[in-house]
């Protein structure tokens, strides 16, 4: 797949992202949806939704397909590839996308329910010993001891790079399912409880008490905390900054849905997908 | 009709309100909806809705009635009296109706786009020889002369009370159809342009120039602006004053939908409505 440049980039497509995407839509602008196979997996949990209005007595999934099903009449182009990472530029947005990058007038986040760490004080840790990208950082730790934490079986790649060129590897999956297979790599079957050291990462302790040495720690296929996807994004509480027109604090980036705070509620999230979507499509106009 | 106690009583049955409704019932709250016999003229008027997610291609009135299915589905009561009142009382609202009083531990206000003002400096008027209802203000206008602007028949009855006390009585109809037939009662068949007069009502000028002099005007049967049916209510460009709660300023008061400000769309204000709903209801509980 090729990316073209977008008027309106917009990131999940959960309720909230496939309202901002057919709002920007209807507006006439070229909108790309970037979501996951499976959008919004806590509504297609859900039982039974009884308040969205005009669609009652659904389950989750029921509903879900029905936004699908708008979503996909108005045929919007849509790409499962993960962003990894968003810049501001003078007339928008470069957006990184797998191997490819692309551009975007405006963007909208609506990635959900926010990120929670995998481990405390995962955030103090940042950038000493603790990373997210193995690839990026990995020739800091030539010869050095290293543990990656993989949240899916993307990050057992990562693995195999970092056996290449450190001392030691561990690996730490946190999905079920049969894990690789690499004499170099020392597979360790517990959960992770905390990070030792201070200034900078010195072990990590597992469930059962045991303490692995290493120089660094990476947690890998997680999600990707939206200010650490878009530097300089305002959180608050845990959640987006946005407005009532639902601008965050980068001109031209929206927010809608969970991840601007609660209730986490469906119409709440259509409705400020679309007031996201529509700011957006006016903002790319403005660009244009 | 008798009026009970209420936990949340919502002004407005357009998708805001309708929302809100639903909203506060799943919470198990005791609701009534005060709303005129026909839910949003806007949205029934409307051709056709693409841009609220899960429902696409249905025209305003049909997704209207999708929403009142769902609204009587849910067994919520309703009453078409218009509310003339809502005072602040130490465990809730008082709620005048018709000549009904009831209680409700919390409000949702949602009457739609904002109310438009009949004539210039109506505002600025206000009781200074202008007034909203005749019967309340009738008496300091004994043997006086009174103009009465109604915006539907109902303000007949006004202008019969009136014509029994007051010297001069004209009655100005800016609604279709045939009007009262009272020898008492001058009947002015002209648009309503200027209200002359510095410090009180004067006189109003009509579109084709003619002054009529009087002591009194009265604009009756239009909309009630929120901020004079709850005093106090802060209003902000023309809009209820909301924070991304739906709190107003007043504790226990939540609004929702256009009377909160555009961009003026479905979605959002099914979106706002159900915010608002669970908020009012969370609201009613934590005073009961």
């Amino acid at each position: 797949m090729k990316y073209d440049n977008y008027d309106v980039a917009v990131l999940g497509c959960g309720p909230a992202g496939l309202s901002a995407a057919i709002n920007a839509r209807v507006r006439n602008k070229k909108v790309l949806v970037i979501g996951a196979d499976l959008c919004s997996p806590p509504l297609h949990k859900a039982q039974k939704i009884e308040n969205y209005l005009g669609l009652p007595g659904l389950t989750g999934g029921e509903l879900l397909n029905r936004f699908m099903d708008h979503f996909e009449m108005m045929e919007i182009e849509r790409t499962t590839v993960k962003a990894s990472g968003i810049m501001e530029e003078p007339d928008g947005f470069t957006v990184l996308l797998g191997e490819e990058v692309l551009h975007a007038r405006s963007i909208v986040i609506a990635t959900g329910i926010p990120y929670k760490s995998t481990l405390p004080r995962e955030e103090e840790m940042l950038g000493k010993g603790l990373g997210y990208c193995a690839t990026c950082d990995g020739p800091l730790y030539r010869d050095k001891d290293v543990l990656l934490v993989g949240h899916s079986d993307e990050a057992e790649a990562e693995a195999r790079f970092m056996a290449e060129i450190c001392r030691k590897v561990y690996y730490l999956p946190l999905y079920k399912g049969s894990w690789l297979d690499d004499e170099r790599i020392q597979i360790i079957n517990e959960r992770p409880v905390e990070i030792i050291g201070q200034d900078f990462v010195e072990g990590l302790k597992v469930k059962d008490g045991q303490v692995y040495n290493i120089d660094g720690l990476f947690i890998l296929g997680g999600e990707t905390a939206p200010d650490r996807l878009i530097p300089g994004l305002l959180i608050e509480d845990k959640h987006i900054k946005v407005n009532r027109q639902q601008e965050t604090n980068i001109p031209g980036v929206f927010a809608a849905g969970d991840c601007t705070g609660g209730p986490y509620q469906v119409a709440k999230s259509v409705g400020e997908g679309q007031v996201a979507g529509l700011g957006a499509a006016r903002f790319a106009s403005r660009q244009a």
